[in-house]
């Protein structure tokens, strides 16, 4: 049954997609209910929508890298990562809505899950050109050392 | 031949994301021709481009709600729920570009629909998740069941 | 193997969306350092950020359309015009941050190229359906007729 195998491969980035919608209604839920309490020229209304329109901007290239690197290479690192990113794209909507006196964060977040997610693409595709091309398969030892270094993402 | 077996489970979900494209594309048209005809700074080219923008933040959520749905359950309803929320987004732009006087519809659209695609994928991962630790296949029940709710969405 | 099977199906698809990325990342970065060096007032940042969000607002719906071109019919032509997109992209992009003197290009752009990606969905949607409902296959005639169409993308 070509289904099973498929959701097999995929079940645990679609867990960690489904987060990140729960997420975007959450931040959705925060810009409407600020836009109803209060004028939208306030800069707290300025501040969650801007907030909100950056998470927003990011979200697709988001998707993309993850879903690419849990394809192409493995899932569980790639899953890993992505919570990550939630993680690290909540802490900074929490920030962007404090005080104003509090240096806005800035305009990206995030880069380093990204910029992990995005090398294990690369790693896949080689990974991927290699075996074809050549006949080598470094999967096995791929897997094991991006799980290993997924751990990393943890240090602040 | 495996190209075959894969279309065959997403052939309507690609049919109804080239309708959401088309669907984009006479948006990015309204937008254009209405900054064409005016100046940028009247309030009707304001009102077209906010909608506009409030129908592509929440693009990418849809088409990722939509194709998890259509993949870890069953294509047939989730497909269908897209073609309700394509509607729905048709309706809330349109409203958005009528007068003033009208209230302006809310910030959000559809949540009905998302949310009916978010409760299919979640089915879809739990069933799967029984399957491989337990042993139960209930696909077949929860797919009937679906089918019929799905139509519960036509009621306004 | 299923896995590899399904990368050979998909990796020119990975990789022109992990090229989308690192331009995704290009932009970004230009969009954030213009907001470091000058006032996030001034007319340069505007048209910078102004870039950025007409790429980001059309960048889902790109993905969407190349993937589904690329999972329908042949991955290699839909490759290519996604390739020829984001080279469209970055001349639009380059353009916008130009001199202000310089009419500042329309908000839409890449068009011809997604409409071809998009009338390789129906085509590959339509072969589909003729093969699955009346069993012909002109599968093999229209993949050698899109690869040598994407060519005529180059035509400025």
């Amino acid at each position: 049954m070509v289904t099973v195998v498929v959701v097999e491969n995929i079940h645990l980035l679609v867990i960690v997609t489904l987060f990140s919608v729960l997420q975007n209604a959450f931040f959705a839920t925060k810009v409407e209910r600020e836009g109803k309490v209060q004028n939208t020229k306030t800069s707290a209304f300025k501040r969650v929508a801007c907030a909100n329109r950056n998470c927003m901007d990011s979200y697709p290239t988001f998707l993309a890298v993850m879903w690419c690197a849990g394809l192409c290479l493995n899932q569980a690192p790639a899953a890993f990562s992505g919570l990550i990113y939630l993680v690290a794209r909540q802490k900074y909507f929490v920030g962007y809505m404090g005080q104003t006196s509090q240096s806005t964060p800035g305009y990206m977040f995030g880069k380093r899950v990204l910029f992990f997610l995005f090398l294990m693409c690369i790693v896949g595709i080689l990974n991927f050109l290699l075996m074809r091309y050549i006949g080598n398969d470094y999967k096995e030892t791929v897997e094991m050392i991006t799980n290993a270094a997924s751990a990393l993402l943890l240090i602040p």
